[in-house]
């Protein structure tokens, strides 16, 4: 299962970096979803590796469907994409193919697979392996916007420099995040922009990488949507979010900060405005009891700094079990949070729409 | 699927909190698995209401095996707990129905049953619910320590009060976890629980609340559990740990404080050490890639304050849908954060349990 | 996964045949879904033993419902049913304990589970856990009635005695479904009945047991329910009834009639009737494709003879292996074809709502 | 779910007759799994249209591996199989396309999808999708033969002419089952063949189409396979067998005879031979209470006659709700029981593997 998700839709992802191809099979598209693939391109563009900030392999990644699509539609059945690999340099990785990366997953991977796996830049642990997430994601990415929700995602923090926060008013929020999907370099203040692209230039310089935090407002989502337990939106969601690779913290609403308040701060005073009921405060990140409450949903992930360095480090070599040190070559991202944005916007939309059909569905016998 | 998860193994919960029962059932249990009633009753100790610090509701708890043990031993087909509820005083929620208790599922529920959820005392998002769960987990927990894994969780934070964090000295940390685990409130500076007490005492005769910090090592597993993207490690506990009703966030190893640090200063390095690979710092709190590394598994999970307080509060009137005045009733925790505990090592444990059970799963056809 | 079925829903079966309780778990249900007891006893009446021609262990079999139900809805989180286990008389199985009973899933248990089975009464494996599947099944019973849909079986042979078979028309076949469904001993032609009890009778008399052939048909289903390949129609139906202890094959339509057709025969031709498409033979049993065509779904089910006989049989000491001869002692049925007519009615309904609800589902976004 | 299935592995298809390409997603594959391209070329052979009793459309149906494989062997992560489409002409479709075919899912479709299916060539219900199967399951057909299991499927009866039946002689049988893998036109008795390849010649000559009985045999397979209850050898098979498009019926053992035969009949007695438990009639074709038993495991399905065929038939046009005449333009096979029967093996060995790979991730934590 582990290749597998979702319940009333499903998203495989399969391949590896420098494999044949790489893709994603959904299903559970109702009949006549509409196929944008003119929007999968531009979701898939924000993804792509640009300018002295991200890695010099650049790939088309143009997506091929396979299946599952008949005149711009969903059938109904498997919808199949396809990405062929093609600027691939495995020789780059052959000869350091035992000296285990820190802070990656060559040496888990040999544990876990015995030396099966295909070590050729990552494989199956590749961060190219989020290319076939972005364009799934961009199905329910598309399905959620003509229901009215807008998902919107910033680089909340990047190599130690901070954006400005969303805004609490709904009119400037909706504004914000209308204005992040159209930017390839997602913040809400341009000028934090200059400084983290200088920040991530300088760490590159110096063979280093930086991380950060993204943070994700979900608008226009109703009141109802998630399942008690283990489907609760912050489980769903987080299964989610900690698949991208790098991931290693998720937090909704205030999150972390909720540890030092008192109840009667944390909690959301429920308000009636314009015959809607709406909390005061948000702190809860428009969930409640695992099911949203019709606010924003609110969330943040830590996307740790690219392992992936060219400074001398230490490590194993595996085959001989011994210390060693290690100079990587290939092309790497000195930073890789601008482009895990539209990852995690795509699973986002991935995971809420997979909850709401599953609400939906709810209603079936009581139509 | 919302109150079903799991692989190899797969854990249901049932029930509501003023309901005839609550339960749980888990499948996939290897037959002859040793199924220890008197450890199940111990951990369901560590979860149980006591003293001025928790609600003066207690119940006895007491978990009746239905099915699928014979002997003392899983036979290996479904195994039913049962806990009746008993102490149960609905006339106390009967008044304020319509009333929803802000930081509360009572919206959220109205929003997505539509008036058919049982609101007595919450019904299925009470945290009573969490009794089964680890009544089941014991049965995990055991397994484990029988493979010679030890699950341990502090009070890393609670109501601002700071634990001491764990040893980095291996030795230290296994006694350390292996003395919370003989402790009721568990911390590892016991001058901290009182400290701690004093704080939740303190907020209780306020009518109010407060929240904290759950922290958690795994020592003892092998580097090779857990499997890529959607069921990781991080992906598998994070969904699992989300289901604790007031859980709002999860990070794993140095977490958020990732953010601002530069690659060579997160990665592990890896070096060998009396025969085994080993990582230096352990920032990535054992896991790399979603799979174990061998290192201890660090998490840590944030618990909000308790929404149920005795202030009086702001809140809507479902039914009348206005706004309204609301002072609960009922009898409520001022702290979960020390019974939550055995909450998040009870899920923890299922969740490697499941990945490690699938891991050896794979070797089955080169055996 | 042994123990679970289903997608839209889910059912759980658990328990022993002489263990404390028997059980099963839904989940999936609508808020609101009507849970009508009453219905559920009279369901629950029609499978069990009565008179001569079954078994002596009569089990008062009071289903008690302990979760997820309430003022007589469900609430949309998991429904629990409970069975207690009142009378047992495990002593009629312990000396036998070794003797494995030819035709029964004894040697296989041992296979399986290695000696931690439980092992009295045929333990999991016994009959008597169709008892929680018809509970369980008279809730989609219930809800497919509502959308006007007729299930209605009946015994088509039992011990070589043959019944009359269903009327191809319409209004007939409708009417012969709603009287077999107020029939204990469902024959169309009651005359049947009489010489189908002197045939199970003398059988018994004898110390032997007769089997017979469950022939059902669902009346009022649209067109377009069921999924491609591994959740067809007669997939998922095939799945549930193989499930049924004794049952050995399945078929739809004309079934295995169809080997020695002619394509020109065996197709179905279609036709305008009234505004509605129909098939003119029904020769596939209202599938094709998996998916239903609106016709009478048409299936058959054979069960085997009751392994557990009073003669004198051939076998095998599990624990001495060594040939042995086993005359068994307990209560047993000589017949089980008309007590499993409703447990077969109960998966069928189960199985079509999952389709059903899966299918209304996949109509969510255009909505 | 629908085009998903398994547990320990699962078995995705996708693809549409006449869309860009077909196959299938494998996952759970134990790392190291030898993936044997030759084998799986072979096995695709058996399927292949091939002379007078075939469609006159041939499909290279080379299978690209695109992931999951490296060196020849499995990496353990998802192993995706794509088959081009080549030799399509839809345009024999488009003129028809709203007369709907007897026999075929065209109706069920439309009412399904609503008009979004593909309708080409049958699209995803094409029986060309059977293609991806057989080459997945040429795997698990390997996997198993390693660990020394042979299935072996025989057409037994086609278009009217019965094949001899299997020997009860164990060591003829495997003699048999080991021939037949070799054959193309699979049948016990070659003269038969001969007879069989008449008839359908026949048929065809009048735009015709037969049907027939594969009978499969599997050998060497332990007892204590399978799950009781709804993952039972015979839910599971059955669930597979009845995703082959135009199989209607699946029986195990003796089947349908059972229903006439009295209990000391029909039970297996069980005997001790070489030191092994065996039993004497195996009417229970090699499973008992869904468990093998360790004898051989026979079961039999049946295949209606291919649906196209040329004669005129009636029938309704979809677009315009009025009755119609039919004449079936496009290359349609006049039988497919001969090659349907590498599908049946392919899907047996999938469940079976699946089954046992279960089963042997039961012994983990007791090792």
């Amino acid at each position: 299962m582990s290749d597998c998700t979702g319940s009333a839709f499903t998203l495989t992802v399969f391949g590896e970096s420098h494999g044949p191809a790489i893709g994603a099979v959904v299903t559970g598209l109702v009949p006549g979803t509409v196929i944008d693939e003119e929007f999968m391109a531009r979701q898939m563009d924000k993804r792509r590796a640009k300018g002295k900030i991200s890695t010099a392999r650049t790939e088309a990644d143009r997506v091929r469907i396979v299946s599952g699509v008949y005149k711009g539609r969903a059938t109904g059945t498997a919808l199949t994409l396809l990405i062929e690999n093609q600027n691939v340099r495995s020789g780059d990785y052959q000869k350091t193919e035992n000296l285990l990366r820190p802070g990656h997953a060559d040496y888990t991977a040999f544990a876990k697979y015995g030396g099966h796996q295909d070590p050729r830049g990552g494989g199956h642990f590749s961060g190219r392996l989020t290319a076939p997430l972005v364009a799934a994601g961009s199905i329910f990415t598309k399905m959620l916007a003509e229901k009215g929700v807008v998902i919107a995602t910033h680089l909340a923090r990047c190599g130690g420099v901070e954006d400005v926060p969303f805004s609490r008013d709904p009119d400037t929020l909706l504004a914000q995040a209308k204005a992040l999907n159209q930017r390839d370099f997602a913040v809400l203040d341009e000028g934090r922009a200059a400084a983290m692209t200088r920040v991530i230039e300088a760490a590159s310089a110096e063979g280093d990488s930086v991380g950060g935090v993204l943070e994700t407002v979900v608008l226009g989502l109703p009141a109802g949507v998630g399942e008690p337990f283990f489907h609760s939106v912050e489980s769903v969601l987080a299964q989610l979010l900690f698949s991208i690779p790098a991931v290693k913290g998720v937090e909704f609403g205030d999150g972390f900060a909720l540890a030092d308040l008192h109840g009667s701060q944390a909690n959301d005073p429920l308000r009636m405005q314009n015959g809607r009921i709406v909390t005061t405060q948000n702190r809860n990140g428009g969930v409640n009891g695992g099911i949203t409450n019709g606010m924003p949903v609110v969330l943040r992930s830590v996307v740790k700094p690219t392992p992936s360095i060219y400074k001398v480090q230490q490590t194993v070599d595996y085959a001989a079990k011994r210390n060693a040190t290690l100079q990587i070559n290939g092309r790497h991202d000195p930073c890789i949070v601008h482009r895990a944005r539209v990852v995690q916007d795509s699973l986002v939309a991935f995971g809420l729409a997979d909850l709401w059909a599953q609400q939906e569905g709810m209603k079936w016998s009581t139509d």
